[in-house]
């Protein structure tokens, strides 16, 4: 015989197994049970895009998309993420729909990989896309979705920070004149890296109140009395604007009642160059990544040739997996009923009555009793033998 | 602004909309709930997978797999089938759990397409694999719970035809010599084509008996009796093997009480040089191609070195759709619920009480209530208006 076939998988690829997946799918089960609720709607958009549409407009980076030529010679994209096909359809299929449109998906999503380091080339997402409402009530709404969703999902401690690209963006240009250097503070932020932002800080040459406005920026994280700190630094209208609309925001978050699960952070940068205001990120308690991010991303559509304002987040799956507690409830039983082939009628009738009793029932065919070992008995609730009955 | 980019989708890609798309999650569901009961458990693989491994002990023609070359330089594909990453895992993860296994998936699967035709390059399959188990019983299972199935799902009129890849190999190799002839009518009996069958045969020389029998082959298709006719027709080992496991088969599946559904068809042949034992096909009402198609496959894990029987089938989603009714029961409430920014607390605490009572609300902040058309109200059976009071 041949050599065997090896068992690899391509870099970043993995098979989930049935007691990790069925906590998957029950997770997906209750996030899709909230957003339904909340009138999404669920599409399904195909793996493979061309690259020219979707993935040209999509806020992966070339480099880390899954590119292959189709047959016809164009180059295709594994789909880096479902916000920018979910905007194609918005703007084809959908354009005599009137907004907003609310749109939810559960899918898995690629991110080509360099290197051995764990990090997963396909993964899965649930997400919502909240098109054609530019309000801070669609932002409020967003955010209190993804509340209502980790709650609905079991998370028991959990944060989502809330920021605006503006703040940033406006302080910045407030004190900064040199763009170059303006995107460095940027990245170290983006990074989360503060060490870094401060050193760049201390070799500018710059007056003490700049200075100690772009030190003050890093603590504006907190309550919402960071607001009103936030407030006192702004001097421009980009800055300021920024302010106001969280302030708005907050408003509206009290009024859905979700605040104790939220957090101001002023210095949040989610995705460079993607979002245009309103930013969030959800945490939960021993995870150093965020399980969830979303945000307002209003020129999206516009590539697409229908321009519309719009705002959205994605739970990353794996993520939530880790930090919801074990499945709930008693796990269904599962019977082995065991038959010769006398009994083989009665015995498979039995099984379905089982069955529709909900039990999960194995059927197997024997020669006799004896045959079955103690380990093709492991895992059974109840082992049912029907064998040929003594004369 | 620049022209906005294209709508266009790949060749043979497609997006699903929500009613498509509810009515496949229900289906769905009504299948993993069925095929739960019968002891399969849920597991998902990579999109992608290794050419040299998957790809290459897939029973899909390398020609239409989507074939692209990994950052490391290895030729990967995307999954063109189930039951090959099963057996994968089967024979790594798996190696140490005894056998029989009992696995189930839904999962999209990849075809490429040559040109426009309508066929879809993407589909969605719910299928089950039952690995170690050569006996007739197990066949039977696979057979019976595919019937479940059908019958969970709601498909009115439908058949299960049964075959046996041996008997149509045997019965050729007993009446003609040259392989590439038999090959030939091999073909047209996949195909098919039965025209082209006797056309082929009529340009042989051959006794009228031989003659007789190949004829006779095509009548070969209906229930229980035609056992009996094929048992005349052999006259060597493998034809007539096939012809015992099939009555057997047979007795099996009476046990299970589901012939009614089913049909005998010995001349079935499902897919070349894939299956190795009993094939199984199934038919709904009004549908030309098959929904389901399944048998055994003895030869595909030893090629990843652990060597077992094996039998399964997939139920192909898109073609269950086309031949099952429209979803039963009420569709969910789904009520408008707008507010001016003065009531927006109370009516947002409005919304989460509907939403708990299991009404779909979707909230919208208003100016006032003269804002909202006819064509804004629609879709909604309810619209509720908390605004500013009178004072």
């Amino acid at each position: 015989m041949a050599k065997p076939l090896g068992f690899e998988k391509p870099l970043g690829m993995r098979d989930i197994l049935p007691d990790s997946l069925a906590k998957q799918r029950h997770l997906e089960r209750a996030l899709r049970h909230c957003i339904d609720r909340w009138g999404y709607e669920e599409i399904s958009t195909p793996s493979l895009e061309y690259y020219d549409t979707v993935g040209a407009a999509s806020a992966t980076l070339t480099d880390r998309m899954f590119r292959l030529l189709d047959k016809q010679g164009h180059t295709v994209v594994l789909r880096p993420d479902m916000t920018t096909p979910i905007a194609r359809v918005v703007s084809s299929l959908y354009k005599d729909v009137p907004l907003p449109i609310r749109l939810f998906y559960q899918a898995n999503v690629f991110r080509a990989q360099e290197k051995e380091a764990g990090r997963n080339a396909e993964f899965f997402q649930t997400g919502i896309e909240l098109i054609g409402d530019a309000s801070e009530d669609a932002d409020a709404e967003a955010i209190a979705l993804a509340v209502f969703c980790l709650r609905a999902a079991g998370v028991e401690t959990f944060r989502i920070a809330i920021g605006h690209v503006d703040f940033v963006d406006g302080l910045l240009e407030e004190e900064i004149a040199d763009e170059e250097l303006r995107s460095q503070f940027r990245n170290f932020l983006y990074e989360r890296d503060f060490v870094g932002y401060r050193q760049l800080l201390a070799t500018l040459d710059m007056s003490d109140d700049a200075r100690n406005r772009l030190e003050a920026l890093l603590r504006l994280r907190g309550d919402k009395g960071k607001i009103a700190e936030a407030r006192e630094l702004t001097v421009n209208g980009k800055a300021r604007r920024a302010v106001e609309t969280i302030a708005s925001l907050w408003d509206a978050l009290e009024a859905y009642g979700v605040t104790e699960d939220l957090l101001l952070d002023f210095n949040l940068i989610s995705n460079l160059n993607y979002y245009t205001g309103v930013v969030f990120e959800g945490y939960a308690a021993d995870l150093g990544s965020p399980l969830l991010g979303g945000g307002r991303y209003d020129h999206l559509l516009a590539q697409f040739g229908r321009p519309a304002p719009a705002t959205g987040f994605a739970i990353k799956m794996d993520r939530l997996l880790q930090v919801t507690p074990a499945m709930k409830g008693q796990p269904t039983t599962r019977v082995l009923l065991c038959y010769t082939v006398e009994r083989r009628r009665e015995a498979l009738a039995e099984a379905q009555l089982l069955r529709e009793d909900g039990l999960i029932v194995v059927t197997r065919l024997i020669g006799n009793e004896d045959e079955l070992s103690d380990s093709e008995k492991a895992g059974y609730a109840k082992v049912i033998c029907l064998t040929k009955q003594e004369e």
